[in-house]
């Protein structure tokens, strides 16, 4: 098998935007953009599958299986907001080489839908946390239009890792803009409340309305267990990283 | 090389079920799919061979040499039960790509051989072990018929990891059912006894007559070498994982 | 996206002499060859791209994205001196084949302008620094210029690793003559002093006329951070190394 | 560049054995094939070079610069013993499927001048050391071989691992015999004790005429090496193993 999209309905969409949320720190991409699909009642149209996601499958409920894989999603605007492909998944690619591979046929998908730009989404760790939201893009545009919604521009030598990066790096050659929207996170727990504040942003920027408070639920919970675990030392940071192929990166 | 199968002898067989036990966990898929190819007195008509498996080689009794590597053993019911083609050896690939050739190698075999049906086993790592067989499938009449034979449905979250994963994934690819029997272990050494709990499930599920009293001497050893280590903490658990290549994971 | 090489703009050169310094011990080989890039005022016309560069893009100032990449500059000089194709970048490969197929479309690359010499730059670490400049060739001659030109011929049996090396070994496949001039360093920090000794040479065998002033400033910060460090006791050397596509190397 | 063989020499042998000697546990295989390329005078016809090796070029003496590569010798008998293909090296392939792609590539070359008989040579460890050499074969004529010139057949289970193990096992895909012969060593530094033993074996098996006491000086350096040492508990075994790419396994 070869990294490949499995298409599962045909979709005509108008330019859409490509919104990437795949796991990584404190999961502030994948729940950012899961968000999005549940709010916007977004639909399921195409699959992807890789030989570089890490070799196990997950037990859905139910006692189902299936495969590690991404999910597009689409959702047509009325017009007044850009149609949306919103990607989410289950894990990242576990080399550069897997990496290089899967953002190259993500992109390859959303250009063949018509797609000019591309949005990826993660967690930006810093000590004590914060609300902000960095970004830093391929397009002085784009960025300027982050800046107006409320983000921040992301300071010198900051790489982003991961496919939200890669993305981003590797749409210039496709002619596609992309930008990325990290939210601030101490990044030892799920974040919620960084994803909201992305999401924030990120609505503003393509003119969506969606009503965020659905995720204030989680956030007060996450709070709750943030507190709870203030005595204790943590040397783990909940990041994305490749396991040479073991046990889930995150089970949530 | 590239990750081939050699056919051994030409076999017909009538919609054969694919039975899995490559070494695992505890070693309970391996030890389950062992006893299963000696109690049928199933033959062997063919070998996978793949440099994803590590680098090294085995020396069998007087000093004879060979690679690592998978075996096919076929079994032709008197039709009370399917045609079986049983799969064992000596390790699984080392990477995620490997894993995913070798799982993909198999499911072609069994294909061309006209298998609708793959069934694989494991171990499933409890804290205290247990005597349940989970299972988890891409089918829901399969998860039934294992339900019905006595297993339980593995809940929501816990990744199947390895080939034994990869074949119910990939599976679904080629059209054909599968499903996993996770026999729970300690998981600290060899567990024979989670072994026969798994086939008593899977034999009662495909209406197979194998005596398992042939397992009780091995498992009446194990407890007693359980028994002298539980005294002492143990760090590791006995289960594959990949070692860059070295060594042998098992030594049985 | 394989490994390949972005022509930015067509030029012609007389048998140019590649120089490369990507990123490895101590800085020494980027530090020199982007201070060369300053001071002749060379022109950037290529860019190299592969998939075995770590997976993480950079953040330029403004908060512009890019993906790690090779640069290659050229300089053409009034007939004094050889002209020159300077090679600069972000990162070397991650792996073995990375760095053999990295380091093949390099000397390709140079090949096909007229490249008939390769010099490589680097750090050589010995335990109390020194100011040597440490060579080795695949031919006599290069090294009998580069011992005139003040530098000392590399003991045996110490390796050079990464594509300061590489670069060497695989010349001899393309015709092509190859050295290597490597400063002495302690490798704790960026060592601009070994930088300007191996430019000290460096300009002598080519008979170019750079001022290496410039490098003064610089050597004097070192300096007072050696200092400031010298009561710490040191666990890890500044060096290229592979890490599985995690973050940067450098981020100078 | 792919793994490939360089042919230096147009050599016509009849129906020579191949012997294996790359850097391995305690250097024995090295040791002892080196030894017989000098005492034979055999002379050099091809070189093997791969992208599997590590990325680093070695400092011969006098600055030379050359990559990591594997040596054929060949050595024409007159008679009374069969002709000789000799092959030694500086390192061994970094993954599974580069050992898999280098010992194809052996295996070929030596069916290419006719070989029908690999033998490789090693270190078998021991705690307390011991002067036995081990074997084990794809051939029961060649283990009696081997064990009538002194060899003991090597116990089930303990597997061979790299190169010396490899070309055995991939020997039988290519119609031919395999044995190799290991030397007792308790590994810590490089063992040229171990190595005679080996030799012993070797040259009775094949009827070679090989005057083994040039070893005894550098068997007697070892041996004081290792009482200075024997108060110090040493943690490492000078074995190969995959380092990433990094550094030489072996200055030797």
């Amino acid at each position: 098998m070869r990294t490949h999209v499995k298409l599962l309905k045909r979709v005509r969409l108008r330019s859409p935007v490509l919104i990437e949320g795949l796991p990584g720190l404190a999961l502030v991409g994948r729940l950012s953009v899961s968000y999005l699909v549940e709010a916007l009642g977004a639909e399921k149209f195409a699959e992807l599958y890789s030989p570089h996601f890490p070799y196990y499958v997950i037990v859905d409920g139910d006692g189902h299986i299936r495969l590690p894989k991404g999910e597009f999603y689409y959702w047509r605007s009325d017009g007044r907001a850009p149609d949306l492909i919103l990607m989410v998944g289950d894990s990242q690619a576990q080399t550069s080489e897997g990496q290089y591979e899967v953002a190259t046929c993500v992109l390859e998908f959303a250009k063949k839908h018509g797609a000019k730009t591309v949005i990826t989404v993660g967690g930006y760790r810093t000590e004590g946390g914060g609300h902000r939201v960095m970004c830093a893009s391929t397009s002085k545009e784009l960025l300027n239009m982050a800046v107006s919604a409320g983000a921040t521009v992301s300071p010198l030598g900051s790489p982003i890792v991961g496919i939200a990066g890669l993305l981003l790096g590797l749409a210039s050659f496709t002619g596609m803009d992309a930008i990325c929207l990290l939210g601030e996170t101490r990044g030892h727990i799920p974040d919620p409340g960084a994803a909201k504040n992305v999401l924030r942003v990120l609505t503003s920027m393509l003119g969506l309305e969606v009503d965020l408070s659905g995720l204030d639920k989680s956030i007060e919970e996450a709070r709750e267990i943030e507190e709870a675990l203030s005595g204790i030392e943590l040397e783990e940071v909940l990041e994305w990283r490749p396991e040479r192929g073991r046990g889930p990166e995150y089970i949530f």
